[in-house]
């Protein structure tokens, strides 16, 4: 299955790259990526923000990234309405409403003619005047920017399980001090964790809270024991992954509890995975350097991870790029 | 005092803006500051960072903000020392050394001919491959801007004192999670303080820590009971300011305690004052809506005020730029 997957993906990479003269990507100054700034589309390693942005000079922002995988953007809408959420949390009105950012993350994507992208939607709380600190006198900003899919856990990884510690430096940043239902790029804590995983030789941090429970890297995580799943319930993104294999689970006839996620609990799972746009269902078999369970992708993620897939390609979620 | 102060002060923003033909920076583009980006000098409004700088994607990034006042730079050593250390807590290694850093910064002061200056010098981890996780990977990035002297308390509000609340809704980031001796531009918790100060008829917010213990605002906080000094003594920004006050305490010969500092102790306080470089002393007078104290500027608090702007022409703490 994973290897279907893969063919399929590495020729359509494949034919983006190929100059035959036929190819009328291959000379489009936004092959590589493109970005929506101040009003219009550049190639995103072009694009800037104003270093007054406050996005910037605060990380007052919130972002959402939808994926179009084989063409196709998947539950975009969900993404969205998780945009215009986090944008009410954090008292951010954008400058877009959110049929007109529908729009123009179609049309950037359209231009790259990228069929299995990345898409990343910014709202920022812009710029205010030098030296005030009020909040509520700037005027938002909106970013966005489409590039190749990013694979958190690369596809071959996929296919044995990547590497995953349980950090014991960085602890999440708790709800109290920054919502993480707002999805936000103060990622300090995170990359103290990246570091202490490259550290310890692992590749991928989950960090836990407090309290003793595991909350998330940049994804969310999933155990299983004994044919049941349980996932943190709270102090973490309500990922739009996480919520595709909760239903996926249900249907499957497993039973899945939001709920907390001690710690000590991931050392007797059967079965670890982490979920995320930019990788999607991502097996962990390998803990602080231990085997999880039999040390192999389980049967509960690996049919997760096919339904995942499939669901790419299923009308009810997903719509097709005209790419013209 | 104030007065005084301020007469100085505002006499030279004056002069600044001056149009006389004999004013040799009425038509200087950097007038209204600049800004050091990628190795060049701009205009600060122009100043643009990266989009994929992951000081924007990921406020990966630390900085620190020394001050000119009337043509002195105060402490800049001290500023770039703490500087240093951010960076190697945060495993960050400058493009520019701190010489280097030092000259740059000088130069950009000198070219706006700003006599009264907030400076703001920011290391970011740069830019690294699409995709990639792995921060060890980027390029380090630095940006610096100059701009009119920035106060978090107006002076005129100095006079009186101002208003703060003890945050209910927005706890500080605990330093598990980002260590906020590493100046850093995570300003979630911060923002939302503001958002609460000024939804409850208040300027300035103190954010608790979990443990019932006041913290910090973007500014440290000072409280004075019978003579006896107290300001946090972990879980805060370890500010120049902060260090200022406390000599100047210490030499007028007044208890001065690094400590915890619950939240409760505030509310029996004789005096409150915070300390930034963007303000420097800056009393509180209420609390909550309440008065602090006699709810007028106390003693300690006055004369700390006057000896921290007297320090700012001593050849020992600062030394003049040279406008040419």
């Amino acid at each position: 299955m994973i290897s279907t997957l893969r063919q399929g993906y590495e020729a359509r990479l494949a034919s983006l790259a190929k100059d035959d003269g036929a190819n009328p990507f291959a000379s489009n100054p936004f092959a590589q990526g493109a970005a929506y700034v101040r009003g219009e589309i550049v190639p995103a390693d072009e694009a800037m923000v104003p270093l007054f942005d406050l996005g910037f000079l605060r990380s007052d922002l919130t972002y959402d990234v939808p994926a179009v995988w084989d063409g196709r953007f998947f539950r975009l809408d969900d993404h969205l309405a998780r945009l215009e959420r986090s944008c009410a949390k954090l008292r951010l009105t954008p400058p877009l409403s959110t049929p007109r950012i529908r729009e123009m993350l179609i049309e950037l994507v359209r231009k790259t003619g990228i069929r299995d992208a990345y898409v990343d939607v910014i709202v920022t709380r812009g710029r205010m005047k030098t030296g005030v600190r009020d909040p509520r006198q700037a005027e938002a900003a909106i970013y966005a920017f489409v590039v190749p899919y990013i694979w958190i856990m690369p596809l071959a990884v996929q296919e044995t399980g990547g590497s995953a510690i349980v950090t014991r430096d960085a602890r999440r940043t708790p709800p109290g001090s920054m919502d993480p239902t707002v999805k936000n790029l103060q990622w300090g804590d995170l990359t103290r964790g990246f570091f202490e995983a490259f550290d310890r030789g692992a590749s991928l941090p989950l960090l836990p809270d407090a309290d003793g429970n595991v909350t998330e890297g940049c994804y969310n995580v999933f155990a299983v024991h004994d044919g049941v799943l349980t996932t943190p319930g709270r102090g973490v993104l309500e990922g739009v992954t996480r919520l595709t294999a909760v239903e996926i689970a249900r249907a499957e006839g497993w039973s899945v509890s939001l709920t907390d996620v001690p710690v000590g609990s991931l050392y007797t799972a059967d079965e670890i995975f982490l979920s995320s746009t930019a990788g999607g269902i991502m097996p962990i078999t390998t803990l602080d350097g231990a085997p999880v369970g039999g040390g192999q992708v389980g049967p509960v993620t690996r049919r997760i991870w096919e339904r995942y897939w499939d669901l790419h390609s299923d009308p009810k979620l997903s719509f097709a790029v005209d790419y013209g």
